[in-house]
């Protein structure tokens, strides 16, 4: 039996493995089907993680954590989750793909968020360099610069104003006529002299070279429109990767919100006694490298004293 | 008036003046009298602070995070804060010792905590060098060998259950006959072979070279007693530096637990808008370099968030 099962090898999973295995635990297994890293891997550039200083591709920042966050001692496991199910005496089964599975004390789920695509040509093709989901993340590589904006519910319309203070002029493309966003935040938007909102216009293909996006092809009603910015910022929606947490009878292991997002306390507890969740699948996630970082430390914590405290 | 004012230049402030910086806000002040870094300064080893490798001391690896955070128009203003109050008009006011304030429209607070001293010999000259307060940070560098641990709370027995995971043996040392921890805790203590339980007794002095600590001196019913031990965990209570939160009239502008811990959400949020706590003050706070740091990036990414609501 597993000491503690890690769902995911991003920076939250990582950090977790760190935490458990140098905190004493022996038998510490990350489940990750891929190269560890997470999502932050498709990043061309990161500069706000605290403590690396020159700025780099994502791939290159997380390329030193495997090796650090399995030097006391974690397991990397490269096979799928299925799903988690809860045994009777409150211990966890892990369902891996081929079949097989294997008990577990506790377990830190990381399996983080998808960003939806907003499906136009060369999308992914230019994700990671011009192509972003994230403003905290990529606006200020776009200062004093003009960007796009895709989509049309709150957090487009958030994200667009945020960016309006970054950068010189945000274009807000929407294929509707209207907003689907709190009235204020609307106000807000149209109120904004560096927000130019294109209704009914979609998204058709970005362009670009070896150096990223040079612009954007959007279909509006009064013919096609060419926006030469290199930022273009997508906010069509979010799909939290729970399906781990999903039953036989299609029930959650835990508590979810209406998104999808487990519900979580400070130490990242989950309503089930030693199951955390940790990174940008939890409630009110900051979707940062560092905050899932800083999560995957505090479960790994939480989870030794529960060890401690049910196990010695 | 000041957008964001960051009470405390550690991992939390740090990282919160980085955010809200590179997310656009213009004013944005750091307030903390001495060198940025925070108490990790006094750490002689770090190697759990996932994406920096290299075993080194505290101070070597806070010493890239100033420019880092600073780089995108964080100002730091080397002074005490000594009061913060709120305005009628849901602003705050930043009262400085020199007799002066400014004003703010958010807060982000993190002035940590301040292990005590058990006040034995040499306790400050080998502090961070074989004398520590987190067995979380530490405890791995004893691995299979020796430590004793100082104290008879909750804490003092739960880190000397953890550290029996990791170390040879533990010496628990306390000056009173019977221990102030939860009945279960108790129990484990005394059925655990490892450690080794010392009442009525007292530190003197540590000793030790330029390497650091070599053993302790404990005054004990049957005299002095030499433990050879080279670390040393002191676990006597722990001071939140609540103080800039305390009014002219004895109370907190925010919610406190009876530890004096800040009581924070998800986001950081305080239950006063616009106020935030972060790091080693707040609620459950892990005390590690990468929670406080996430703690700094969540608060200032929903202070941007509060600044576009109301300011713009």
């Amino acid at each position: 039996m597993l000491d503690v099962a890690i769902i995911g090898g991003g920076p939250a999973g990582l950090t977790a493995g760190l935490y458990a295995t140098r905190g004493g635990l022996k038998a510490v297994t990350m489940f990750e089907r891929g190269m560890p890293g997470g999502q932050i891997m498709n990043s061309s550039e990161i500069e706000n993680y605290p403590g690396v200083p020159t700025v780099m591709s994502g791939m290159d920042m997380m390329a030193v954590w495997p090796e650090q966050c399995s030097r006391f001692g974690l397991k990397h496991e490269m096979i799928t989750v299925e799903r988690i199910s809860l045994n009777n005496d409150g211990t966890f089964k892990i369902h891996k793909e081929d079949g097989t599975n294997e008990d577990a004390f506790s377990v830190i789920v990381g399996t983080g968020s998808t960003p939806r695509r907003a499906g136009f040509k060369n999308e992914d093709k230019f994700f990671g360099r011009g192509v972003s989901t994230c403003a905290t993340c990529d606006g200020f590589f776009y200062k004093n610069k003009e960007v796009t904006v895709i989509g049309g519910g709150d957090t487009a319309l958030e994200e667009a104003i945020y960016l309006s203070t970054i950068c010189s002029k945000v274009y807000l493309v929407h294929r509707r006529d209207n907003f689907r966003a709190a009235p204020s935040t609307v106000e807000r938007v149209f109120k904004n002299d560096k927000i130019e909102v294109l209704l009914n216009s979609r998204p058709d293909e970005v362009f670009g070279d070896d150096m990223g996006v040079s612009g954007i092809h959007i279909s509006t009603p009064n013919g096609i429109r060419t926006l030469n910015t290199t930022g273009v910022f997508i906010f069509v929606g979010n799909d939290i990767n729970n399906a781990v947490l999903k039953q036989a009878d299609g029930s959650f292991l835990c508590n979810l919100n209406e998104s999808g997002e487990v519900i979580v306390d400070l130490n990242m507890r989950t309503n089930i006694k030693g199951l955390y969740a940790t990174g940008d699948m939890r409630l009110d996630a900051p979707k940062q490298v560092v905050c899932a970082a800083g999560d995957g430390a505090a479960a790994a914590i939480d989870a030794i004293s529960y060890f401690m405290e049910h196990k010695n």
